[in-house]
């Protein structure tokens, strides 16, 4: 056989796969969980990407950041100058700038029960809660508290989650979880974060 | 010591730690190439968050897809529609359902001449090479011309290339890789791709 025909072949085989178990799937009826996890970058771009992607369909989508309150990211001013999406942020910044217990568990405690409320709302497609892992991993925030509040979402809302170390429950509860690795990163070469690349 | 003052010492000397290696870092005088690869989802959505925060600083950015040339995907409606973005589509859509190889390395040829176009230009401070691993993994793209149109790029460029299997020469030359590996996945469970979220 020549290359061309056993790649044809292949290419075939490929094809015939993904069509069967495309075909075999089924829609859950009901908004997914989605985790992105680990120490690798693209936790939180991974989850705004998606962001483009819901409202590249017209789909309605609100965002709650639960850390990066102080700093002005590029994708906060993207979103927010055009006002594509519902915005809420926690507003402490990084919990090493505030350095008080007590005032970080509160905002996170504020900034989850706007995430419920949007969650159960029935008014969204896509609910972001961007970096809350970091609050769970500080406990700010129960472990249970946000399960309860995933559970009573709408049916028609899916919810992102992103941080690294996110508990080994909520990855139970979820239906997708994709872990980042850093394989290489410029910062441990001594390169300065990059406007536009990194923030 | 309190709860209080031991978490404030814990957090002080996280801030600490942080300042002294962003003090540190240097700025490289030029764009950085950034490799997202891996079989877990997030690959290419994390380059498209990245692009949002580039036009969030108000950079400009161009987007070259090297597989999903016949899908209209969210991100893709979502950039056109609004013209933030220089477009640029393979359009022979993925490789199993060509089946034909001479026209696959035809195609991937012509879109890495135009990628190479665009990163030479300087009229970029992002190129986003959509799902070029893939291209290469097929051994459509040689890693050594895809390395050379790398080095010939503007120093305002970065690169961020996606797809999984990405080779290791690239690995090297690149700042960062971040590997995206799938932990759970809805479709594996016999979920059906969601639009919003899948594609």
């Amino acid at each position: 056989m020549s290359d061309a025909q056993d790649h044809k072949q292949k290419m075939q085989q490929v094809q015939a796969q993904h069509r069967k178990k495309v075909s075999e799937a089924v829609d859950p009826g009901r908004g997914l969980v989605l985790i992105n996890t680990g120490k690798g970058k693209g936790k939180s771009s991974a989850a705004f990407g998606v962001v483009i992607r819901a409202l590249g369909w017209g789909q309605k989508v609100a965002v709650v950041q639960f850390i990066k309150g102080k700093w002005k990211t590029g994708e906060r001013r993207f979103f927010e100058e055009r006002d594509l999406v519902t915005w809420h942020t926690m507003g402490e910044g990084f919990t090493w700038d505030t350095q008080d217990r007590d005032r970080d568990i509160a905002a996170a405690t504020a900034a989850f029960d706007k995430a419920r409320d949007l969650m159960a709302s029935g008014d969204y497609d896509l609910v972001v809660l961007d970096e809350i892992n970091i609050a769970l991993r500080y406990e700010y925030l129960s472990v249970d508290a946000v399960i309860e509040g995933l559970k009573s979402r709408s049916d028609r809302t899916s919810v992102f989650l992103t941080g690294r170390d996110a508990p080994q429950a909520l990855r139970e509860y979820a239906d997708l979880v994709t872990e980042m690795t850093e394989e290489k990163h410029p910062f441990q070469a001594g390169i300065k974060a990059q406007r536009g690349v990194d923030f």
